[in-house]
């Protein structure tokens, strides 16, 4: 059986490039006798791999050198506490676009005073807040955003215009388009979309930021001391690291993000300009807001998106039942979805349209 | 070139078995068409594979069905946090027998009181405390234990005589000994010695300990919000876990702890015979403390030790430096060593005494 297309929102299709080369590299990496997996941590060997890969980002997103590069533990979810134990003094604003903003918010409030800013909750999260709508505490100690939301097929396509730094969780759509760092008191993301397996998280902080955690926060979760110990006070996800680096690579070679926005747009563009076209199918956020990487849709009927998410797996495209909470289907197209898979999924829509109208 | 022999202290070599079959089913896992990397962590094909590590770690350590088994991120280092948040009301008590333990009651001060309840620092922790050294408040939350202290090659063969509930950090021995999981209250491991790649930390728990958890207690860190979720609160890192279980299907084979044991007894005692006779090497730890898994010895001589270490390497015996703490040479010679690493080891130590001494 060949590579089938998977359209899950994460854990997601990796570049086969990256996986072939993990293949062949794994019981004795560039002729040292072991497989990465098997590397101390404190080897000049694995210090090369990791440095490769803070590199391929630092150079991928044009970070500046006034920024922290962390390669950590624990997801976004480990963040989301993060968040608030490093930063949060007196009062912190949240931008409440989807599940996991108001999540990281519930989390936050555990270690001090939070304000929601601007919410979109009562509509279903169907978009998100305009600029307009945010609300926002000049004297908050960071505004906190989610730029793509996972769940509801929606992006912010702006950066709010406040005076406060804005920590902002890329998880689902990080490297996808362009981004300048500077706009950004902290950026995070869970690696497992668009960045390599799960179990890494990607934490870049501007260091006048650092030096301000609470006493309670643990050790694994502290910036400032994972930024004086290079990410290793302990043992860091060696492999996921090493993987990362070889995804980075792909990205890379496909003319870095802005080559694969390119072609991120033109996959969005072809599912949502069917959709549009659809009478059976719609899609499910509002325009201003759709996401270039998790596009909702549904049919309206919950046995006719059933059937639709059985059929579409048999014929190969696997992975495409929403998220339980919101229901219908999503087709996440990170970055190393394949114009093709894209283009199978219209085709299978299509046809799937021609019988059940 | 050939595999070497690596006695990295962790990540350690791991079972040739499980990373031969891992590369074999990079691109395409039985038959599903997609990487395990790929997989969605709420898919039934990747709960499979979760539940069956599980169920191989459930069975390899009889561990009774009144304990919860948690997959999570972090290391013990994040658990040295977590012990204590889910656990520290009153007060708590440590035996402070290494490097990890000391920093592991260091952090858990962070959340409440500690007491020390016995201590080799003094010593530099040459041997671990006695049992009749051990005073142990009988009101403390948990009396915490570390069994193998990685740095310092000692080893903890007794379980403490106390009331209350005995949380251990067995990162560095865990399966490699027979061990009766009902002295304890909470076992947990970073993954990188004896279980699977970095990256991925278990944690057996009680079940009647649940329910404790302070309300600081970061979601990721929390045992109870965790074993409600199925360890899959958030993202596991799907494919360490995966790597486990392969690894555990190869001790399985091997006749499980028991069957592992005897050949840890057998590669150990080949080490430490030939330390105890030779004129050259010491060994550095007591001997009624000395570690089955990590094997620290010297020859008195830092620079005579450098290039032992040296020579070592080029002779396809890496990784046998010291910590950086405690100098010297270490052996890992985890349950993954074969008993031929063992003997090529000793075998290149007496042909350096031979041209040293």
């Amino acid at each position: 059986m060949q590579r089938i297309f998977n359209f899950a929102a994460g854990p997601a299709i990796m570049p086969e490039q990256a996986l072939r080369r993990a293949a062949e590299e794994m019981l004795n990496y560039r002729g040292s006798g072991m497989s990465v997996m098997e590397m101390s941590h404190r080897s000049a060997g694995y210090q090369e791999i990791f440095d490769h890969t803070v590199s391929l980002l630092r150079s991928l997103m044009d970070i500046p050198d006034t920024y922290e590069v962390l390669l950590l533990q624990g997801g976004a979810t480990g963040q989301f506490a993060a968040a608030a134990l490093n930063l949060l003094q007196h009062s912190a604003d949240y931008v409440d676009s989807g599940h996991f903003a108001h999540g990281a918010m519930t989390e936050a409030a555990k270690y001090g005073r939070v304000r929601c800013a601007a919410s979109t909750r009562e509509t279903g999260y169907s978009r998100v807040p305009a600029p307009g709508e945010i609300d926002a505490d000049p004297n908050a100690d960071y505004l906190y955003i989610t730029t793509n939301n996972t769940i509801y097929g929606t992006s912010l396509y702006y950066v709010p215009r406040v005076s406060v730094p804005i920590v902002a969780d890329m998880s689902s759509n990080i490297l996808s388009a362009p981004c300048d760092v500077r706009d950004y008191g902290v950026i995070f993301a869970g690696a497992q979309k668009n960045i390599g397996p799960a179990g890494l998280t990607v934490v870049i902080v501007r260091r006048d930021l650092l030096g301000r955690a609470q006493e309670i926060t643990p050790n694994v979760l502290n910036w400032t001391v994972m930024a004086e110990k290079g990410s290793m006070l302990n043992t860091p996800p060696t492999y996921a690291i090493y993987m990362a680096g070889l995804c980075l690579e792909w990205l890379r070679d496909q003319g870095g993000v802005a080559g694969i926005y390119e072609r991120n747009r033109r996959k969005a563009a072809m599912l949502y300009d069917y959709l549009d076209g659809s009478r059976l199918f719609r899609g499910k956020a509002e325009k201003q807001s759709r996401s270039l990487m998790n596009v909702t849709f549904s049919t309206g009927d919950a046995d006719t998106d059933a059937v639709f998410a059985r059929e579409a797996a048999q014929a190969g495209l696997v992975s495409l039942k929403g998220h339980r909470i919101a229901g219908g289907m999503r087709a996440s197209i990170y970055n190393a979805m394949p114009e093709e898979g894209v283009c199978r999924l219209v085709e299978f829509m299509a046809d799937f349209e021609k019988k059940h109208r």
